[in-house]
């Protein structure tokens, strides 16, 4: 990791007992508040992936819509929004996944990805995997071809990496 | 208006009855998946603001997200997240603002800004202009400086520019 990532993750607050009892939640907003540590981790991401001819990137509500916009401005690229249910104004398609108890859905719109168009999933941090699992989904149902999926923050001991696609390129900037 | 704008407000998409009856939504994510597009939105304001010295972005949830940290990263400045209630983790400060019935409220992580910090706010659409003059309040409360709020889209007959501060630079891409 290079000084610039190694700060960036420096700025990392531990917010401990969010969103409940236990939880230790990554703060990524001191980070975000740093021009040069939110760029660095744009441009490492960008770095990597530039090679795969990525065609538009894929952020997830809300969060990766901070990481995933700003990447595919940098990267010259579409921007698709996933989002939480109804919040999409116009035709959507939706999938479902598992939550502790029960289940919550994401839905992109119809005609989001055209056939074979080469996509970049991005999110701020990958959990239990279930969110990103169901967003590639999205990808395969409309015909277009997932290239990798990139987080800044990976929790690896909650193993989300085995809930994605075998042989997908996976990339996380941090890892704990 | 430029050509590229010209064509990024036509990718457009009016969709109708959304989010309620009567109501015609401009949808931006025609645009967003065209990667010149965006990028040509985010020229534009870049450009009219870069002479203003602008240190942070202030951008709204959810889609303020989209644009204000894709601006962020492009002038290279930090970015801070306006949230809906509960949604920072860390210690917050609050905004409310009127709805048609009632009242809704954003929060920005306390520290967000520096006393003196010069601040862009962006958000996608001004309707109303409730949002984006309480977003500004958290601004001023952090002893920071808001030298200008922009908008993709400004829905004039609304008339949210009455309820900003006098003398702010209030820009919007595109006019409807």
């Amino acid at each position: 990791m290079t000084d610039r990532l190694e700060r960036a993750k420096s700025l990392l607050r531990d917010v401990h007992d969010f969103p409940k009892p236990g939880i230790v939640f990554k703060d990524i907003t001191p980070l975000l508040g740093d021009g040069d540590a939110f760029v660095a981790v744009l441009d490492d991401i960008a770095a990597r992936y530039a090679p795969r001819g990525v065609q538009k990137i894929l952020g997830i509500e809300a969060r990766g819509f901070i990481f995933g916009a700003a990447l595919a401005a940098r990267m010259g690229v579409g921007f698709v929004p996933a989002r939480k249910p109804k919040k999409l104004p116009w035709k959507t398609d939706r999938a479902e996944y598992a939550l502790e108890y029960g289940t919550d859905a994401i839905e992109i719109h119809q005609q989001s990805f055209a056939p074979g168009e080469r996509v970049l999933l991005v999110d701020d941090v990958i959990a239990t995997g279930g969110t990103a699992a169901a967003a590639l989904s999205l990808v395969e149902r409309q015909g277009a071809t997932a290239v990798g999926a990139a987080f800044v923050i990976e929790l690896g001991f909650l193993q989300g990496r085995a809930k994605l696609p075998d042989g997908l390129d996976v990339y996380a900037v941090m890892r704990f």
